[in-house]
């Protein structure tokens, strides 16, 4: 989002085939929810994809990068890191001073994958837990940045966006970026709906 | 949650294979977030068992149901129906509403999966998006839930776990369940964090 400064997930690990799914859905949850660019590594290509796909036809701004070496841009973030782990402090305790930090400088969401390494651990500033009970990357991820940005996200504008979906109480509209008041979009539109969204 | 009528989860939909992990997650992400319950479609036997495998041993109470009358038990609902769909009414604007309805009587999330047919839009009491991007499934349910309980579902207390971890700063730490100061967990607990709890 527009916010003073930058926020970035990273997806720490990645299996091809077994986490394509999740890879792709934690790169579409950063971008919906407020992220500016997500870092995958450089084995989730086709994740990659997918989310830039979306960024095309949904609009942005958010970037999608592919990195070698996540330890390195981990550890040479000049700026506050969050791990997100069930064995961490709960959200609701810390997120005060998570913000806090944010407002001061950037701020890098470590979203494991395979194993996080012990020492990870260590050199976050913040390990950060949606309950201490095991459920989903994806489910932590998203609650923890509703509340980073106190629901802002939900009303961010998006840029050069190719579609729209307008929001109904019943039935599917997508118009056209640029049509005023463009005809429903219905099936012909993204029509896949991912689940997504919501 | 001991609140006090029922909130259920329905998976709509379920792909053997493709969609074990995604049903599995939304599972754990409802029984994590506050629901009571989960309904799963009859060929998710697999994230069924790992359900339920998760509630015996961090605790409960949570309720994991197969079922093959999907339609018909939504159909039957006697209670409000949310339809999580990115073509929604954006849940900001909606959830003072869906908890006033919910102080009344038991509620039921849909969260679908393959295609949700048509009529279910008008079906639905609510069609709800946790923005009008397409994302995840897993993200938009975490979210409504956070929303729905206003946070009181973090505060949760489980029932006959095994273990329990043991929120930290640094580090990881599962005590068996009445040890009163149990040793380190670590590696022996749940290694597997699942990326989970967050």
């Amino acid at each position: 989002m527009q916010e003073s400064h930058g926020t970035v997930v990273l997806r720490y690990g990645h299996r091809p085939g077994r986490d394509d799914r999740m890879t792709t859905h934690v790169g579409l949850t950063a971008r919906a929810l407020g992220a500016d660019r997500v870092v995958l590594p450089d084995n989730a290509g086709q994740s990659a994809e997918t989310i830039r796909d979306i960024t095309d036809r949904f609009g942005g701004p958010f970037a999608v990068e592919l990195r070698d070496d996540q330890r390195a841009f981990t550890g040479g973030w000049d700026g506050t890191v969050v791990h997100l782990t069930m064995y961490g402090e709960p959200v609701q305790d810390v997120e005060g001073e998570v913000r806090a930090a944010h407002a001061d400088g950037p701020l890098l969401v470590v979203v494991g994958g395979e194993k996080v390494p012990f020492d990870f651990y260590e050199e976050a500033d913040f390990n950060v837990a949606v309950t201490n009970q095991p459920h989903s990357e994806v489910a932590g991820l998203a609650v923890f940045l509703d509340r980073l940005f106190e629901g802002r996200e939900l009303e961010r504008e998006w840029a050069d966006a190719d579609r729209r979906v307008v929001p109904m109480e019943t039935g599917k509209r997508v118009v056209e970026t640029g049509e005023a008041d463009g005809s429903d979009g219905g099936a012909g539109g993204d029509g896949s709906d991912r689940g997504g969204g919501a």
